[in-house]
Protein backbone atom coordinates (compact mmCIF):
# COMPACT_ATOMS: atom_id res chain seq x y z
CA UNK A 1 0.00 0.00 0.00
CA UNK A 2 0.95 3.18 -0.98
CA UNK A 3 0.54 6.74 -1.15
CA UNK A 4 -1.95 7.84 -4.36
CA UNK A 5 -1.22 3.99 -5.85
CA UNK A 6 -4.74 2.35 -6.43
CA UNK A 7 -4.89 -0.06 -3.96
CA UNK A 8 -4.91 -3.38 -6.39
CA UNK A 9 -1.51 -2.22 -7.76
CA UNK A 10 0.98 -4.56 -6.04
CA UNK A 11 4.70 -4.00 -5.63
CA UNK A 12 4.88 -6.80 -8.16
CA UNK A 13 3.51 -4.76 -10.70
CA UNK A 14 4.59 -1.38 -9.61
CA UNK A 15 8.48 -2.81 -10.51
CA UNK A 16 7.12 -4.17 -13.72
CA UNK A 17 5.23 -0.89 -14.68
CA UNK A 18 8.52 1.53 -13.24
CA UNK A 19 10.74 -0.97 -15.12
CA UNK A 20 9.59 -0.77 -18.43
CA UNK A 21 10.36 2.27 -20.77
CA UNK A 22 9.19 3.61 -23.92
CA UNK A 23 7.76 1.39 -26.22
CA UNK A 24 7.81 -2.14 -23.99
CA UNK A 25 4.41 -4.04 -24.09
CA UNK A 26 2.51 -4.64 -21.56
CA UNK A 27 -0.26 -7.63 -22.12
CA UNK A 28 -3.10 -7.51 -20.01
CA UNK A 29 -4.88 -11.31 -19.78
CA UNK A 30 -8.05 -12.29 -18.57
CA UNK A 31 -8.34 -15.48 -16.49
CA UNK A 32 -8.16 -18.07 -19.41
CA UNK A 33 -5.20 -16.65 -21.30
CA UNK A 34 -2.04 -19.45 -20.92
CA UNK A 35 -0.35 -16.66 -19.00
CA UNK A 36 1.97 -18.61 -16.63
CA UNK A 37 3.33 -20.37 -20.14
CA UNK A 38 3.25 -16.92 -22.25
CA UNK A 39 5.33 -14.90 -19.38
CA UNK A 40 8.16 -17.69 -19.19
CA UNK A 41 8.98 -16.35 -23.50
CA UNK A 42 8.68 -12.52 -21.82
CA UNK A 43 11.41 -10.04 -21.08
CA UNK A 44 11.11 -9.76 -17.64
CA UNK A 45 9.68 -13.54 -17.59
CA UNK A 46 7.12 -12.32 -14.82
CA UNK A 47 3.43 -12.75 -14.34
CA UNK A 48 1.45 -10.66 -12.20
CA UNK A 49 -1.92 -11.52 -11.04
CA UNK A 50 -4.07 -9.04 -10.12
CA UNK A 51 -7.01 -11.28 -8.48
CA UNK A 52 -10.53 -9.99 -8.00
CA UNK A 53 -10.89 -7.43 -10.64
CA UNK A 54 -12.03 -7.14 -14.04
CA UNK A 55 -10.36 -5.72 -17.11
CA UNK A 56 -11.87 -2.28 -16.97
CA UNK A 57 -10.97 -2.08 -13.43
CA UNK A 58 -7.26 -3.15 -13.66
CA UNK A 59 -6.64 -0.54 -16.89
CA UNK A 60 -7.93 2.15 -14.91
CA UNK A 61 -5.88 1.36 -12.19
CA UNK A 62 -2.61 1.02 -14.55
CA UNK A 63 -3.42 3.88 -16.23
CA UNK A 64 -3.42 6.16 -13.14
CA UNK A 65 0.62 5.43 -13.55
CA UNK A 66 1.58 4.20 -16.83
CA UNK A 67 1.71 6.37 -19.64
CA UNK A 68 0.51 5.54 -23.39
CA UNK A 69 2.69 6.16 -26.28
CA UNK A 70 1.87 8.95 -27.91
CA UNK A 71 4.30 8.05 -31.39
CA UNK A 72 2.07 5.06 -32.48
CA UNK A 73 -1.27 5.79 -33.87
CA UNK A 74 -2.76 2.52 -31.88
CA UNK A 75 -1.85 2.37 -27.78
CA UNK A 76 -3.41 -0.85 -27.45
CA UNK A 77 -4.22 -4.09 -29.15
CA UNK A 78 -6.95 -7.04 -28.18
CA UNK A 79 -7.10 -10.71 -29.25
CA UNK A 80 -10.00 -11.00 -31.72
CA UNK A 81 -12.85 -13.32 -31.58
CA UNK A 82 -12.56 -16.28 -33.41
CA UNK A 83 -13.63 -16.14 -37.04
CA UNK A 84 -14.82 -13.05 -36.51
CA UNK A 85 -12.12 -10.29 -36.93
CA UNK A 86 -14.30 -7.06 -37.03
CA UNK A 87 -15.78 -7.78 -33.80
CA UNK A 88 -15.94 -5.66 -30.86
CA UNK A 89 -16.80 -6.90 -27.50
CA UNK A 90 -18.23 -4.91 -24.39
CA UNK A 91 -15.03 -5.80 -23.22
CA UNK A 92 -13.23 -4.08 -25.43
CA UNK A 93 -15.26 -1.51 -25.73
CA UNK A 94 -14.56 -0.55 -22.21
CA UNK A 95 -10.83 -0.82 -21.79
CA UNK A 96 -10.90 1.37 -24.51
CA UNK A 97 -13.22 4.20 -23.13
CA UNK A 98 -10.44 4.18 -19.65
CA UNK A 99 -7.35 4.54 -22.33
CA UNK A 100 -8.94 7.46 -24.05
CA UNK A 101 -10.43 9.15 -20.56
CA UNK A 102 -6.50 9.11 -20.16
CA UNK A 103 -5.35 9.94 -23.68
CA UNK A 104 -8.40 11.29 -25.74
CA UNK A 105 -7.30 10.46 -29.39
CA UNK A 106 -5.95 6.61 -27.94
CA UNK A 107 -7.06 3.87 -30.67
CA UNK A 108 -7.18 0.20 -30.36
CA UNK A 109 -6.27 -2.32 -33.18
CA UNK A 110 -6.88 -6.17 -32.89
CA UNK A 111 -4.26 -8.99 -33.33
CA UNK A 112 -5.97 -13.12 -34.37
CA UNK A 113 -5.88 -15.54 -31.45
CA UNK A 114 -2.49 -16.86 -32.05
CA UNK A 115 -0.59 -14.32 -32.94
CA UNK A 116 -1.39 -12.02 -30.12
CA UNK A 117 -0.07 -14.98 -27.87
CA UNK A 118 3.12 -14.21 -30.42
CA UNK A 119 3.15 -11.12 -29.66
CA UNK A 120 2.40 -11.60 -25.78
CA UNK A 121 5.53 -13.70 -25.78
CA UNK A 122 7.62 -10.83 -27.10
CA UNK A 123 5.78 -8.35 -24.48
CA UNK A 124 7.43 -7.31 -21.06
CA UNK A 125 5.46 -9.17 -18.60
CA UNK A 126 1.96 -10.47 -18.16
CA UNK A 127 -0.73 -9.10 -16.04
CA UNK A 128 -3.60 -11.34 -15.53
CA UNK A 129 -6.51 -10.24 -14.62
CA UNK A 130 -9.82 -11.92 -12.94
CA UNK A 131 -11.05 -10.98 -16.10
CA UNK A 132 -14.10 -13.73 -16.72
CA UNK A 133 -15.23 -11.91 -20.49
CA UNK A 134 -13.27 -13.90 -23.34
CA UNK A 135 -11.13 -12.33 -25.45
CA UNK A 136 -10.18 -9.92 -22.81
CA UNK A 137 -6.64 -9.61 -23.52
CA UNK A 138 -5.07 -6.78 -24.58
CA UNK A 139 -1.21 -4.97 -25.26
CA UNK A 140 -0.59 -1.69 -23.80
CA UNK A 141 2.82 -0.01 -25.20
CA UNK A 142 4.30 2.52 -22.80
CA UNK A 143 5.12 5.53 -23.49
CA UNK A 144 7.02 8.91 -22.05
CA UNK A 145 6.65 11.26 -18.90
CA UNK A 146 7.44 14.53 -19.95
CA UNK A 147 7.61 16.03 -16.40
CA UNK B 1 9.07 5.77 -15.03
CA UNK B 2 5.58 6.30 -13.86
CA UNK B 3 2.87 9.46 -14.00
CA UNK B 4 3.23 11.14 -10.56
CA UNK B 5 6.00 9.11 -9.16
CA UNK B 6 9.64 11.07 -8.48
CA UNK B 7 12.23 10.31 -10.93
CA UNK B 8 14.75 8.91 -7.93
CA UNK B 9 12.41 6.27 -7.43
CA UNK B 10 13.27 3.12 -9.70
CA UNK B 11 11.42 0.19 -10.41
CA UNK B 12 13.36 -1.96 -7.36
CA UNK B 13 12.54 0.73 -4.66
CA UNK B 14 8.86 0.50 -5.67
CA UNK B 15 9.02 -3.08 -5.27
CA UNK B 16 10.51 -2.33 -1.78
CA UNK B 17 7.83 0.83 -0.90
CA UNK B 18 4.45 -1.13 -1.89
CA UNK B 19 5.92 -4.85 -0.22
CA UNK B 20 6.20 -3.18 2.81
CA UNK B 21 3.21 -3.00 5.14
CA UNK B 22 2.75 -1.37 8.65
CA UNK B 23 5.29 -1.65 11.14
CA UNK B 24 7.94 -2.66 8.77
CA UNK B 25 11.16 -0.25 8.78
CA UNK B 26 13.33 1.26 6.06
CA UNK B 27 16.90 2.12 6.18
CA UNK B 28 17.57 5.03 4.17
CA UNK B 29 21.78 5.34 4.68
CA UNK B 30 24.33 7.66 3.17
CA UNK B 31 27.35 6.49 0.84
CA UNK B 32 30.11 5.14 3.99
CA UNK B 33 27.31 2.92 5.71
CA UNK B 34 28.09 -1.22 5.17
CA UNK B 35 24.79 -1.23 2.97
CA UNK B 36 25.96 -4.42 1.02
CA UNK B 37 26.46 -6.40 4.54
CA UNK B 38 23.79 -5.43 6.93
CA UNK B 39 21.08 -5.27 3.34
CA UNK B 40 21.99 -9.43 3.55
CA UNK B 41 20.43 -9.93 6.57
CA UNK B 42 17.24 -7.98 6.40
CA UNK B 43 13.54 -9.35 5.69
CA UNK B 44 13.34 -8.86 1.72
CA UNK B 45 17.70 -9.23 1.49
CA UNK B 46 17.21 -6.21 -0.51
CA UNK B 47 19.84 -3.32 -1.50
CA UNK B 48 18.41 -0.17 -3.52
CA UNK B 49 21.08 2.22 -4.53
CA UNK B 50 19.56 6.23 -5.46
CA UNK B 51 22.72 7.37 -6.78
CA UNK B 52 23.25 11.06 -7.35
CA UNK B 53 20.76 12.21 -4.69
CA UNK B 54 21.38 12.97 -1.05
CA UNK B 55 19.91 11.91 2.28
CA UNK B 56 17.47 14.87 2.17
CA UNK B 57 16.24 14.29 -1.31
CA UNK B 58 15.57 10.66 -1.18
CA UNK B 59 13.40 11.18 1.15
CA UNK B 60 11.48 13.84 0.00
CA UNK B 61 11.01 11.16 -2.75
CA UNK B 62 10.03 8.40 -0.89
CA UNK B 63 7.90 10.16 1.15
CA UNK B 64 5.36 11.55 -1.58
CA UNK B 65 4.49 7.40 -1.87
CA UNK B 66 5.51 6.09 1.91
CA UNK B 67 3.25 6.85 5.00
CA UNK B 68 5.30 7.57 8.43
CA UNK B 69 3.81 5.48 11.26
CA UNK B 70 1.10 7.56 13.54
CA UNK B 71 1.29 4.88 15.77
CA UNK B 72 4.04 5.46 17.27
CA UNK B 73 6.07 8.63 18.79
CA UNK B 74 9.20 8.51 16.88
CA UNK B 75 8.67 7.93 12.75
CA UNK B 76 12.22 8.20 12.60
CA UNK B 77 15.96 7.39 14.04
CA UNK B 78 18.73 8.63 13.04
CA UNK B 79 22.78 7.08 13.61
CA UNK B 80 24.21 8.98 16.95
CA UNK B 81 27.14 10.55 16.27
CA UNK B 82 30.23 8.73 18.33
CA UNK B 83 30.72 9.68 21.37
CA UNK B 84 27.95 12.84 21.01
CA UNK B 85 24.35 10.94 21.23
CA UNK B 86 22.82 14.56 21.57
CA UNK B 87 24.43 16.04 18.65
CA UNK B 88 22.13 16.80 15.64
CA UNK B 89 23.51 17.58 12.59
CA UNK B 90 22.56 19.37 9.45
CA UNK B 91 21.75 15.83 7.77
CA UNK B 92 19.12 14.93 10.82
CA UNK B 93 17.60 18.33 10.69
CA UNK B 94 16.85 18.44 7.07
CA UNK B 95 15.44 15.05 6.95
CA UNK B 96 13.29 15.42 10.11
CA UNK B 97 12.12 18.47 8.15
CA UNK B 98 11.13 16.59 5.09
CA UNK B 99 9.02 14.48 7.37
CA UNK B 100 7.08 17.45 9.11
CA UNK B 101 6.53 18.56 6.12
CA UNK B 102 4.32 15.32 5.09
CA UNK B 103 3.38 14.80 9.01
CA UNK B 104 3.48 17.89 11.06
CA UNK B 105 3.86 15.90 14.44
CA UNK B 106 6.78 13.43 13.12
CA UNK B 107 9.75 13.45 15.64
CA UNK B 108 13.04 11.82 15.43
CA UNK B 109 14.38 9.50 17.81
CA UNK B 110 18.58 8.05 17.70
CA UNK B 111 20.24 5.19 17.80
CA UNK B 112 24.01 4.01 19.27
CA UNK B 113 26.46 3.54 15.80
CA UNK B 114 26.33 -0.59 16.83
CA UNK B 115 22.70 -0.71 17.86
CA UNK B 116 21.57 0.98 14.54
CA UNK B 117 23.42 -1.78 11.90
CA UNK B 118 21.61 -4.70 14.18
CA UNK B 119 18.05 -2.80 14.06
CA UNK B 120 18.97 -1.91 10.25
CA UNK B 121 19.40 -5.70 9.66
CA UNK B 122 15.79 -5.97 11.32
CA UNK B 123 14.57 -3.66 8.98
CA UNK B 124 12.55 -4.64 5.42
CA UNK B 125 15.28 -3.68 3.04
CA UNK B 126 18.21 -0.90 2.58
CA UNK B 127 18.19 2.09 0.19
CA UNK B 128 21.49 3.75 0.05
CA UNK B 129 21.70 7.17 -1.39
CA UNK B 130 25.04 9.08 -2.09
CA UNK B 131 24.88 11.28 0.81
CA UNK B 132 28.28 12.19 1.55
CA UNK B 133 27.36 14.04 5.33
CA UNK B 134 28.79 11.32 7.71
CA UNK B 135 25.55 9.73 9.83
CA UNK B 136 23.32 10.13 7.35
CA UNK B 137 21.87 6.99 8.31
CA UNK B 138 17.63 6.27 8.71
CA UNK B 139 15.23 4.29 9.68
CA UNK B 140 11.73 4.55 8.99
CA UNK B 141 8.71 3.33 10.34
CA UNK B 142 5.87 2.62 7.61
CA UNK B 143 2.48 3.66 8.25
CA UNK B 144 -0.92 2.73 7.15
CA UNK B 145 -2.42 4.22 4.15
CA UNK B 146 -5.95 5.19 5.04
CA UNK B 147 -7.93 5.76 1.47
Amino acid sequence: MLLGVPSIINADLLWVLGAMGHGDVLAVVDRNFPADSVSRHTVSKRLVHIDGVNDTQAMKAILTLFPLDTFIDEQVQHMQVVGEPDTHLEVHTEVLAECQAVMPDAAMGSIERFAFYEAARQSFAVVQTSEDRPYGCFLLTKGVVFD
